[in-house]
């Protein structure tokens, strides 16, 4: 027995010595994690650190810290309200963080949402996923794919502070011949309540420039797809004034759209946290208040009835509808037969929704 | 010149006596139309009687009364409020009267609209308005059809009075050989935002005497076909608790199927105004009534997403915006992770939302 006490002993010890080391090592892990991100990776630090050269982990991190950059600086503009941070997880592989602002004093609604999801897609799934309608050669009828992305929706109270949306995205779907297809998409947008030139300006002016350090191309291509995603149709109208939108680029090379990507990514905050800051106590009226009300309606159409993203996700077994439905105002108003005065300054940003301008030359 | 001017004379005076005989016949039509409808129906009354024995021009009448006597209705109930009329005309051929109350004492909202419309259908519009998609023989690709309903969403301000909805519509197509296919659709639906099991069972059973009368085999086929179409599928609730739905009937016979759509629309003041009546004075806390905007909200996601007729209305060139989105609420709310708590009266509607009932045998 004293031999087997011994080993017994030895056991026990080596086992606390590794849960002390583990306890320390999570210690640090944790730290980290409350430092850097707002909820542990879908993928789990560990394993993001063990293959920290392939691309997909480099883009979770980068969704991940985006998601934390934005909401601490939403956080610091509305200092009595809190994010509500949910992570969940997704049966057939994956999941995502939700953190959402709802009612605080500057925000009606704000969420900002990472999800990270794999599994097996159907060829038709994966047909509508690239909006060029590429065809992808199955084995057994199914393709092992990934997807992550982080996107927002930010619904301030003060009409003269506009909605701004983000959505950054990575997908890579791996073919019967074992080749891997892979696409970013994204894009920055505004939808102000009024105009403000200045605002507008700014807004565009920082997407620019983020673009501009990859190709001088980018920006009037992007804006452009923009101007054109973002249109209700049966309004005649776009949603808001725009900003940047792409989606299936693959070229020219996976670093290269990765670097770009992140370069927009970086620009969330500075191209509209100014903005929130300068109007988020301007005085309003009303009828201004009104007026927001019915454009937050035309947002819910344009959601709906439009969107991609969101159709694809209400149609996608297994998605988590509150995450998707996260983008759609706290309130909302539809009158009918609605027509602002001429020359009032609803009117004035009705012009622009109808005829896109452009911002910076 | 004499003759001349006895000519000149004549002519004049026949043409004023002409002239007073339509005047008194005019006076005649406006007194009819004043009483009977709110507007001059889109076919003309003249055009109506000349050719009243047709199918199409009985529908016509049936679907103006139907309008006039909601309006009628509601407007006894709230009377500091009044119906905007506007009678619209459609490029393509046809037009429409809509009817509107907004933001009255009793209604938040309430629009009862008629749509005459005729013209050329393409094959694949033809097909994609029949629900069971059956083939339609072309002239040169194109379909001369007559379309034409009565649809109505009433959506009161106090949340113990239940939303309502009702449509009924006759479609004509005309194929290649000269052979008329024609079939109506319709149905009547109730949205409370609580459970009132008395108003559900009389608001079924007025519903089912109505089919009653012409089929035993009706009310239990269209009050599950009500049940399944309007199911938010992202959601897995339905819009609310019921009624009748019915797509496409074109059977035992024209005559009859008319009979049962007349019977359905004298049934829609009786299942409903009585419930208004009830309840307009209740009161009610602001609890209740932010629960009624968040209902509010799944209403938008049903009509937007999935409701045929609001897809086909916004895909189709011509069509009349405000009168096809006359159905969304004046406000509606959006809340991330809303669930209320077990036991409460808004788990109880919801269940039966999710578990629809059998409120008549």
């Amino acid at each position: 027995g004293t031999l087997g006490g011994l080993g017994l002993a030895l056991a026990l010890g080596l086992w606390r010595r590794q849960a002390a080391l583990a306890a320390a090592w999570e210690d640090e892990e944790e730290k980290e994690l409350r430092q850097r991100f707002m909820a542990p990776p879908v993928s789990g630090l560990r394993e993001l650190r063990r293959r920290r050269r392939e691309l997909r982990s480099r883009m979770e991190l980068l969704i991940m810290e985006t998601q934390a950059e934005m909401c601490r600086a939403l956080a610091d503009l509305d200092p009595g309200a809190s994010f509500a941070v949910d992570s969940w997880e997704r049966k057939e592989g994956g999941g995502g963080i939700s953190c959402v602002l709802q009612d605080g004093e500057v925000f009606e609604k704000a969420g900002v949402n990472v999800s990270v999801v794999s599994g097996l897609l159907s060829e038709e799934a994966a047909r509508q996923m690239r909006s060029r309608g590429k065809s992808l050669k199955a084995k057994d009828g199914k393709l092992p794919f990934c997807a992550m992305g982080v996107s927002s929706v930010i619904h301030p109270k003060n009409p003269h502070v506009p909605t701004m949306h983000f959505n950054y995205r990575y997908f890579e779907i791996e073919e019967a011949d074992g080749n891997k297809q892979w696409w970013f998409g994204g894009g920055t947008d505004l939808t102000p309540t009024y105009l403000n030139e200045e605002d507008a300006v700014h807004f565009h002016k920082t997407l620019k420039e983020a673009c501009d350090k990859h190709d001088l191309k980018l920006y009037p291509k992007y804006k452009k797809w923009c101007d054109d995603y973002f249109y209700i149709k049966h309004r005649g109208e776009r949603r808001g004034i725009g900003g940047i939108f792409f989606d299936d680029v693959d070229s020219p090379s996976k670093e290269e759209v990765f670097q770009f990507v992140k370069s927009c990514a970086k620009a969330v905050v500075p191209c509209y946290i100014p903005i929130v800051k300068k109007h988020c106590h301007d005085s309003f009226t009303p009828e201004e208040k009104l007026w927001q009300q019915l454009r937050r309606g035309r947002y819910v159409e344009f959601n709906l009835v439009y969107d991609r993203g969101t159709k694809f996700g209400l149609l996608t077994p297994g998605s988590r509808i509150e995450s998707i439905l996260m983008s759609l105002p706290l309130t909302a108003r539809w009158e009918y037969m609605h027509n602002p005065p001429e020359s009032s300054k609803e009117a004035e940003i009705l012009e622009v929704l109808r005829n896109p301008k452009d911002w910076v030359h």
